[in-house]
């Protein structure tokens, strides 16, 4: 059984059986980071992500726009936990007949986007990928999150209304690459108004709504007219094209409208959307969304 | 300028010049992890790296074996600091056509290591290596140190000894990929008779040696004739196969003696060789070790 016939939720559910957690692990695979812990009042925020030239960039990219946004997916992930990054390191696979001009350029991206976010890349590895093989950039990092701000996304409830920041679709148009992850969004949240659930978008609304349901053990309603497109982008694109990099959350539905208007007044050029509501089974499941190793169409 | 023609150190000097570290980094770049602040007495060690298909392994190698190698490889950095692991996340990079046998072979090999280094793979990330390339695993991983246990590669002393742990070369015919990480012995050292300096060996001592004497800002002075030498394997291979996985480290000149007779009741199947010396220059520099983007021959 080849992974193509299988599709990446399977696969990981498969390997993830395989693995045993340390007692003092607070949550392993299956959210945004694992977490684990720090200190009395804080807890480590741990997360892996990679980006694949072929895959998430294609070979004439311009690199310093490819470094931002290897370091921006972790970031991305490690806000949606309500945390803040601390530390990055680096494994870069490359091909030897790369310019080094192009090296330099996607580490100056890469750092761009650390120091835009207040973390450092501390380390790294550089290994040879074979020749005519795609280059890897594989980021790591670490963060920290005040331990009542910790937002999984396992735990939303039956009634909780369901929000998604900004716009929608499209990201191929350049967004994927030039995004600046929600992290002081998510920390807004963390602090005044704790989602009940919480993760980044990456692979479109219609693969990552089903998961933190599913996690969180309940089902989803969503009015499809009100989810919240890019210009020109179709509903249908906007919930499977993937890379929005906004941030997917619930709300108890009784703090909703306090949170909406406070939003407003912190994050006025932020559209924030309520799209529909968890409920206890899903009537109309969502389809569609990236998977690495099942096409969909 | 090709990666090729620059060969790897000056590759990575290139790219750590680009980098910026916030002022809590205790130590980036340039170590075999880097040093973080964690509490009031430990601090967090963090590391990444990479087997590459090709490089690292063979594409019939068993999954299993490569899945350990790939965890050993960062307990075995961790334990050059005088750390314990503690959290691994991984990143793999697989074709399509792979088998789910294949994927899951692997992560047993990779949790057996953890398990056995008491250790938790606590998440990941699984993206598609386009078509005909090579897969990847990366491992980023976490660990502590008590900040007195703390051992760099960069505070070696003019007149300490030199010393390495087991016997250097021959790696290829298999220790490369079922090697144990010297992490009981590393910590021993650091609890008992802290060394100076310390790094673990994996390009090689011809190539490994030189860094630690060049961020220590010393020379050294090596007696070939006294290297441990694999059976079947000549001085010339020892220095320069690479994936030795031991411990390379630096003792102070009136401490040696008391360290070599306490190891041999704590270690008496493992080898302990003092080498040389550290000293103001080299005067007769080693050649060679592994390189990936500059091959010596």
């Amino acid at each position: 059984m080849t992974l193509d016939s299988i599709g990446e939720d399977h696969l990981i559910s498969k390997l993830t059986q395989l693995l045993h957690q340390r007692s003092d692990v607070i949550a392993g695979p299956g959210d945004d980071c694992a977490v684990l812990p720090l200190d009395s009042t804080h807890f480590l925020l741990l997360k892996t992500d990679a980006v694949v030239e072929g895959v998430h960039f294609l070979p004439d990219e311009a690199p310093e726009r490819v470094g931002w946004k290897a370091v921006a997916r972790v970031v991305s992930d490690i806000a949606a936990m309500g945390g803040t990054p601390q530390a990055l390191v680096i494994t870069l696979a490359l091909r030897g007949d790369t310019d080094l001009a192009w090296a330099q350029q996607l580490y100056s991206g890469m750092q761009r986007c650390a120091a835009h976010h207040a973390c450092s890349i501390v380390g790294g590895e550089t290994t040879r990928a074979p020749d005519g093989c795609s280059q890897i950039i594989s980021v790591a990092g670490t963060g920290r999150v005040p331990q009542d701000h910790l937002i999984l996304r396992s735990t939303a409830c039956i009634g909780d209304r369901i929000y998604v920041t900004g716009h929608l679709g499209g990201s191929l148009s350049g967004k994927h690459l030039d995004f600046f992850p929600r992290l002081a969004e998510a920390r807004w949240l963390a602090s005044h108004f704790r989602p009940t659930a919480m993760m980044d978008l990456s692979d479109g609304l219609a693969k990552d709504l089903p998961r933190l349901a599913i996690l969180s053990n309940c089902g989803y309603q969503i009015d499809l007219a009100s989810i919240p497109c890019q210009p020109g982008i179709t509903t249908n694109s906007a919930i499977r094209d993937g890379e929005d990099y906004e941030l997917l959350f619930c709300q108890l539905a009784h703090r909703s409208t306090d949170m909406e208007l406070a939003w407003r007044t912190a994050f006025p050029d932020l559209p924030l959307t309520c799209i529909g509501e968890i409920t206890e089974h899903t009537s109309a499941p969502l389809d569609g969304g990236w998977d690495h190793f099942h096409r969909s169409e």
